[in-house]
C-alpha cells in the first residue's frame, strides 16, 4: 500500500518510546533520593547501580515483550468459552516470566521467600510494565496483592499450598470483593460462609467484575474473596477474608473442581486485555474456604493492603498516558501541516506541527500531567517503604501522610489520564481516532481508572470525610509540613521563588476552603459538608501535584542537561500557569455551598 | 442467564429514552418561539401543528428504526472489501426511507424541489435522528450537503444529473476536502484537475477521512471535491469544487465506472457506523470531475455552508450526551447501592444511587451541558431561518452573530460532550465501562466532535483571530446587545436577578479578558495574541452557555409544569453554581499571556 500516505494503514503504526528512562530514573534520584533508603538494613542488598540494572531488566521485559503485544491484546480479546475465559497465549508466558524474574513476590520480606525490594523501586518497574501495556502487567499485580495477604495473615499451611505457588507465576491470584449489589457498598456483601468440622467453610455467592477472576493460562486460581460467616454481624464489620482456590488441593500435586464456576466476562470499553469474570460460588455445595487470619476481620486486612492497590491503579493511569504522550509527540514532531502565523506563502514547506502553540500547549499539559503525578507515585511509594523501616513515631508520621495522600495519589491521575489521552489523540487529529494508530486504545484503557479500587465519588468522601478530619487533623498538619519545607527550600532559588509564592498562596486558599467546609461539618450539616467531596477532592489533587512540580523544579537546579531542564522548567510554568488557577473556580464552587444537589429531587430529573 | 444480575449480560440493556420530547419542544417554542419564523412568507406553509407533527415523524423513525440499530452498526462495523466499504443494509433503508419522506431536501427552496423547512425546525429531528443513532443519521445529511451545493451553484444539467438522484437517498452525497497532505491545511490541498475540450475536467489525487466516501448501500457516490485546476494559484485561492461522481453517466440510465478507487476505510474509536474513506482518484486517468460554479472559488462555496455543518457537528455531539445522560437516568434511578450519610444501620435497604448528592452532581452536570448545547443549537438553526427570510441590514446583524457564535456553537458541545459522556459512564460504575451496555459506546462516539470539520484549535483561532476582530468588532457588540437584552428580562424576575447578575459580571470578565488580548495584538504580537487561542473559546463558550440557560430560565417562569421547571431552575443553578466559575481560572490563565508555548522550543520536549 505504499501510494497511501505513511500514516495510513500500516501494520507497525506503535510509536517508537511509551516511557522516558531519563525521566524516571530523575524523579526517582534526582527528586525523591530513593537510594537514601539504602541506609535501612531492609534495603541493604540494594545499592544505585543494582537499581539501575533492576530498571534496565524492566525495561528489556516492556520493550520486547510486552509492549509488542499492547495492540493485539485489545484487537482480540479475552472471550467466555462457557466454563472459563479464554485468553492471549502470551499471559502465560508473561506470568512465567514474572515468577521467574521474581517480579511476584519482590516486595515480600525474606522470610516470606522475597526480596525486600523498596516499592518506590518496584513501582517504577510496574510504570515501565504498565505504560507498555497496561492490561498484561495487572496479572502478576493481582497475584502479588493476593500472595502478599496470605503470608501476611496466613497459617504455614496456606502459605505452603498456595502463596509459594502463586509468587512461581504458575497460579494467578484475584482479590474477589464486589458482588452483583455490593459494589461501592462493600457492607451489602452476601457471599456466605458455613463452618464445617473439617476447618475449611461452605462458600457460596455471586461476585462480579472480578479481574482475572477466571482464565485458560494460570493452572489455578485463587481468590481472595470477602464472605460474611453465617451469624455474623451485619455491614462491613461481619465480612471475613476466606483463600478460595478454583481447584482444591486433594491430595500430593493433586487438585479438584472446588466449584468456583465462571459465569461470564464482560467485553469493555478498553482495558481488553484483562479479564473481567462473574463468578458463581457454591452452586453445587461444594465450594470449600479457608479462613484467612481472624473471623469479621477481612476487610481490616484488605484495607492494610488499599494504600498500596490504589497507588497501583494511579501508577497504572500515568503510565497509560505517558505512553499516549510519547506517541502524540512523535506523531507531532513528524506531521507536517500548516505554516506559522506570519507566513503567508503556501509555497513555503509546511512546518512540523509541534512547532504550533496550540500543539505544544497540548504536549505540556500531558507531559505535566504524567510527569507530576509519577512524581507523586514515586513520593507515595518511598512512604511505604520508609513506614516498613521507620520506628514507631516517624511511622505515625508517614503513615498518616500516605492515609492523607491516598485518595489524590488514586483519582489525580486517574481523572486527568482521561484529559492528557484525549489531547493525545487531538494531537493526532483524525489518525488518533483510528483503531490504527495506538492512541484511541490509550483513552478507552484509561477510562476504568477513575471506575476501578474506590471511584472518584469513594476517594473524595475519603478524603473530605475521613482523611481530612482524622486524629483532629493531624494528617493535613502532616502533609502542610512538608509543603511548607518545599516551599522553603524552592524560595532559595530565584527562578523558583515565583512559584514557591504561587503554591504558598494556593495552600491559602485551599486552608480557607477546607475551614470553610468544616464550619459546616461543626453545624452537623453533613449531607451539605460532603456534597462537592468530589470538586474539593479536584482541589487538592491540583494544589498536591504543584507541589510536586515545584519538588521537580528544585531538582532541576542542580543537574546540567540543557534541553531536559529546559523542558522541566517551561512544564513546571505551565503547570503553574494553565493548570494551578483552576482552583479558584473550584474554591469559589466549594465555598458557595448552597446545597443544589441536596435540594435537586430525583423527581426534578424527570421530563 | 437468570441466575445472573438483571443489568450482566442481558441482551437488551439499552435505555428506554434517548431524548426529551418536553424539552425539546421547550427549547423550540417557549425558549426560542420559533414559531414566530411561521410569518415570513418562505414558512407560511408551516404552523404550530404540522412542526409537530413532522417532530413526532422524527421521533417515530428515531425510536422504531435507528435506535434498535444503534449498538449493532457499532459491533458490526464497516470493512473494507477491497474496491468498496461494506456496511450495515439498514443503511439503504434508511436512505429510502430519507428520500421518500423528504427529509434530504427538507430545507431546500420550492424551486430545487425542496419543502422550504426552517433549519430550527429541521435540526430538532436532526437532533432526534442524531440522539437515537449518530452513526447513522450522517448517511442522509452529508447528502443533503452536497446537493445543497450542486442546487446552489451548479447548472442545470449537474441538477438534473446529480441532485435530483441525491435527493431520493439512492446516490450518497460527500464532501471531499481533506488529503493526506492537507487536514487543517486545506491551502495544501493537491488534488489535481485538467480542463478538456469536452468541458469536463480530469482529476487526479488523494482524498483521505472522507465520510461515507463509499459504500455498497448506495447506487452511486457523488463527490463535492476540491481540486487545484492546473495553473491556478498557490493556496486556498487556487481551489475550486468539482463534482465527482463514482460511476459517471454514460447514456440514459447508464453509468460508467469513473475511476474513483476506494483504497481503504479506517478503523475508528467510535461513530463506527458511518465509514470514512481513503479514495485514489484518477488512477487510470480517467476521472472526470464537472466544475461547480466558478473556478478558484471552491472554498468560498464550501465556507457558505461550513456555518451549517459546523451546527450539524454541535447538534450531533450534544445529541449522543442526550442520549448517554438518559441512559444514566435510567440507570442511577434503578440502581441500588449504599445508604443516606447519616445511615448507619446496615439492615436498612439501600437506596437508588439518584439519591446521592454527587450522583446528582453528576446528572446536573450532564443536563446543563446536553440542555444549554440544545438551546444554543435552536437559536443559532433559526438565525440561519432568519437569514434567509429577512432584509439587507437585520440580515447582516444576524449573519454577524451567527459568524460570531459558531466556533462556540461547533466547540462547547464537542469538547463537553467528552466531559458528558464520560459522566455517564462514572453514574454506571463498572457497568459503564462494560459494552454490554450502550454508555460507553457514547463516550467513544462523541470524541470524533473535537476533530472533525475544524478542529477545536482551528475553531479558537477562528473566534479569536477573525470572528472578534471582524469588521472592527461589529460581531462582538451584537452578540453583546443580545446578551444584554436577556439579562435585563431576566433581571424583571426577582428569581432570575441573581443569575442576570453573575451574568453581566461574567461578561464584564470577558471583555477585559478580550481586551487585554486585543491589546497584546494591537502591539503586532500576534503569535502570543494567539497562542492560547482555544482557553478564550472555552472562556467564551462557557459564558455563551451561561446566556442560554438565562434564556430558559425567562422561559420556565412562563410555564406550569413542577417538577419540569424545578428541575430547569436547578440545573440552572447548577450552571452558574458549577460551571459558570471556571472562568475564572481560565481569565487569569489569558490575562497572564506570558508566551510559555511560544517559548517552549521543540527540542526541550526530547528526553
Amino acid at each position: 500500500m505504499a501510494y497511501l500516505h505513511k500514516y495510513n494503514f500500516q501494520e507497525n503504526t506503535m510509536a517508537k518510546k511509551f516511557f522516558s528512562e531519563k525521566n524516571l530514573k530523575f524523579t526517582i534520584f534526582d527528586v525523591h533520593n530513593v537510594e537514601n533508603l539504602l541506609t535501612h538494613d531492609r534495603f541493604s542488598d540494594y545499592n544505585k547501580e543494582s537499581f539501575e540494572m533492576i530498571l534496565d531488566t524492566a525495561k528489556t521485559i516492556g520493550i520486547n515483550f510486552m509492549y509488542p503485544l499492547y495492540s493485539e491484546m485489545d484487537k482480540n480479546a479475552p472471550e467466555y468459552t462457557g466454563t472459563t475465559i479464554k485468553v492471549n497465549p502470551a499471559v502465560r508466558q508473561y506470568m512465567n516470566i514474572s515468577g521467574e524474574g521474581g517480579w511476584i513476590n519482590a516486595m515480600f520480606p525474606a522470610e516470606h521467600g522475597g526480596q525486600q525490594m523498596p516499592l518506590s523501586l518496584f513501582n517504577a518497574c510496574m510504570f515501565i510494565f504498565a505504560s507498555a501495556n497496561y492490561s498484561l502487567s495487572v496479572y502478576p499485580g493481582l497475584t502479588t496483592g493476593a500472595a502478599g495477604l496470605i503470608y501476611n495473615y496466613g497459617t504455614e499451611e496456606l502459605k505452603k499450598n498456595f502463596a509459594e505457588k502463586m509468587v512461581t507465576g504458575k497460579w494467578q491470584g484475584t482479590m474477589a470483593l464486589t458482588e452483583p449489589e455490593a459494589g461501592s457498598s462493600l457492607s451489602d456483601v452476601k457471599t456466605s460462609a458455613e463452618p464445617t468440622p473439617n476447618g475449611y467453610y461452605l462458600i457460596k455467592g455471586q461476585k462480579t467484575f472480578i479481574s482475572a477472576g477466571d482464565h485458560d493460562n494460570a493452572d489455578n486460581i485463587i481468590h481472595l474473596m470477602l464472605a460474611r460467616i453465617k451469624g455474623a454481624p451485619a455491614g462491613v464489620k461481619g465480612l471475613s477474608l476466606f483463600v478460595v482456590p478454583k481447584y482444591r488441593i486433594s491430595g500430593p500435586d493433586k487438585l479438584e473442581f472446588n466449584d468456583v464456576n465462571c459465569a461470564g466476562c464482560y467485553h469493555k470499553m478498553g482495558y481488553r486485555g484483562a479479564p473481567i469474570a462473574q463468578l458463581s460460588i457454591g452452586e453445587s455445595d461444594d465450594c470449600r474456604g479457608y479462613l484467612l487470619g481472624e473471623q469479621n476481620l477481612g476487610l481490616t486486612y484488605m484495607f492494610r493492603m488499599m494504600n498500596e492497590a490504589r497507588i497501583n491503579v494511579g501508577l497504572g493511569a500515568t503510565a497509560i498516558s505517558s505512553a499516549a504522550y510519547y506517541a502524540a509527540l512523535e506523531y507531532t514532531n513528524e506531521r507536517l501541516q500548516g505554516r506559522k502565523i506570519d507566513e503567508k506563502n503556501p509555497l513555503n514547506p509546511q512546518i512540523p506541527i509541534i512547532e504550533h502553540a496550540d500543539i505544544k500547549r497540548m504536549l505540556l499539559q500531558q507531559r505535566a500531567i504524567v510527569e507530576g503525578s509519577l512524581s507523586l507515585m514515586v513520593y507515595s511509594g518511598k512512604l511505604v517503604d520508609l513506614i516498613s523501616v521507620t520506628g514507631s513515631e516517624e511511622k505515625e508520621r508517614y503513615e498518616l501522610l500516605l492515609e492523607f495522600l491516598t485518595p489524590i495519589v488514586k483519582t489525580y491521575p486517574s481523572e486527568m489520564g482521561i484529559v492528557s489521552t484525549s489531547q493525545a489523540i487531538q494531537c493526532l487529529g483524525g489518525y488518533g481516532y483510528s483503531s490504527e494508530f495506538p492512541v484511541e486504545q490509550y483513552m478507552r484503557d484509561a477510562r476504568i481508572h477513575p471506575i476501578h479500587e474506590g471511584t472518584t465519588g469513594i476517594q473524595g468522601m475519603d478524603l473530605l470525610g475521613r482523611k481530612v478530619t482524622m486524629k483532629k487533623g493531624a494528617a493535613v498538619k502532616i502533609y502542610l509540613e512538608e509543603i511548607k519545607k518545599s516551599i522553603e527550600e524552592a524560595s532559595g532559588f530565584t527562578v523558583l521563588k515565583p512559584f514557591a509564592s504561587n503554591l504558598e498562596d494556593a495552600i491559602s486558599l485551599w486552608k480557607n476552603t477546607t475551614n470553610s467546609l468544616l464550619g459546616i461539618a461543626a453545624k452537623g450539616e453533613i449531607d451539605l459538608f460532603m456534597a462537592d467531596a468530589t470538586l474539593y477532592l479536584e482541589l487538592s489533587g491540583i494544589i498536591c501535584i504543584a507541589w510536586q512540580w515545584l519538588l521537580q523544579g528544585i531538582a532541576v537546579q542542580k543537574i546540567n542537561d540543557k534541553n531536559f531542564s529546559e523542558g522541566k522548567m517551561f512544564t513546571l510554568k505551565y503547570f503553574f500557569e494553565y493548570e494551578l488557577p483552576k482552583i479558584h473556580g473550584l474554591a469559589i464552587r466549594l465555598k458557595n455551598a448552597d446545597g443544589i444537589t441536596l435540594k435537586m429531587m430525583p423527581e426534578y430529573f424527570e421530563d
